[in-house]
């Protein structure tokens, strides 16, 4: 499947951003990794950085919500919570194995610490990107047998350990910190369904 | 207390790195923001910003390890885990309510997102930060009752749901996510008390 230059270059954003975050990913080394024009960046993103950052974010958004969905057609036809967590956490800790222990983090957390107290358009794209990675898994859960009124505490729940679990193995190089909480979280998980 | 120009700039990088990350704060905010003499940056961190990063990461932990205890101290003769979580909580609550929705993060959590791929001696320093800030939630869980081979990977677990709750708060500029895993957490933590 052949991208655009205007898809290249917002993966290649969110691909820099989550390694070196928003402030040393600088927009020539964008167009670079992306093999695109130097002129497509004025022409696709008028507003700059600002806009660029904020469209990687909800790439990055996009992305999560179908891997959760991925995730949960990959389970079968009995899907559990724990399930789930365990299949999200796997995904980061299968990508610091293929890389050596080098983790590259997740955009979304990348722009929120860089982001939040400067630049309020890229705060209310982090909002969003969370609400919209949350979405699904609360769905998800509901499916499972999780009471609606409390899936979507739930993934909150795991959304906000994973991203902590990623920030620890990425500090580490180690999966030691997403492997103890996809085990301490996923019998907790499952026991939240009520068949 | 007074202190010196030393301890004020570490003070001052560490605030400025938690609100815009480590790449947006440059070495001449944080000479003002620590009303200290320029020429004191070069006399106390001849290894330059790296340095200044790496001693406000280990300041950040140490703080942060000092708080647990006190967290501890403060629920007097019947503490519990998930009353330590719902303080560790409440203290990144009461700061968003205090500052009228606007968070800003942890430091140890910027200097991971934004140093992790690119300098290896702030890995270092962010992976002892995480290490020293998990080492006294593991011995309070454990004077709680929490089995002691357990322990760790419950301390591990908070901290990444804190972590990870304080970006979406941040995001949100709301309390909810860090509400939400207290309540959610909370009821878990204590039920692995043996007692």
């Amino acid at each position: 499947m052949a991208y655009g230059p205007r898809e290249r270059i917002v993966f290649s954003a969110a691909q820099l951003i989550r390694r070196d975050g928003v402030a040393a990913t600088g927009l020539r080394h964008v167009v670079a990794h992306a093999d695109a024009p130097r002129g497509s960046l004025q022409h696709y993103f008028p507003g700059g950085k600002e806009q660029l950052v904020n469209d990687a974010v909800a790439w990055a958004a996009r992305y999560a919500a179908r891997r959760v969905d991925r995730f949960v057609t990959a389970m079968g036809e009995s899907p559990t919570p724990g399930g789930l967590f365990a299949a999200m956490t796997r995904q980061w800790t299968d990508e610091l194995e293929a890389a050596d222990g080098t983790l590259a983090g997740c955009p979304v957390a990348a722009a929120t610490v860089d982001c939040a107290a400067s630049a309020p358009s890229t705060r209310t794209a982090v909002a969003t990107a969370f609400a919209e990675w949350a979405a699904p898994i609360a769905r998800a859960l509901t499916t499972m047998g999780v009471p609606e009124n409390r899936a979507p505490s739930l993934a909150t729940l795991m959304l906000s350990t994973l991203e902590g679990a990623i920030l620890i193995s990425r500090a580490e190089r180690s999966p030691r910190a997403l492997q103890t909480v996809a085990a301490e979280l996923g019998p907790i998980l499952d026991a939240a369904t009520s068949t």
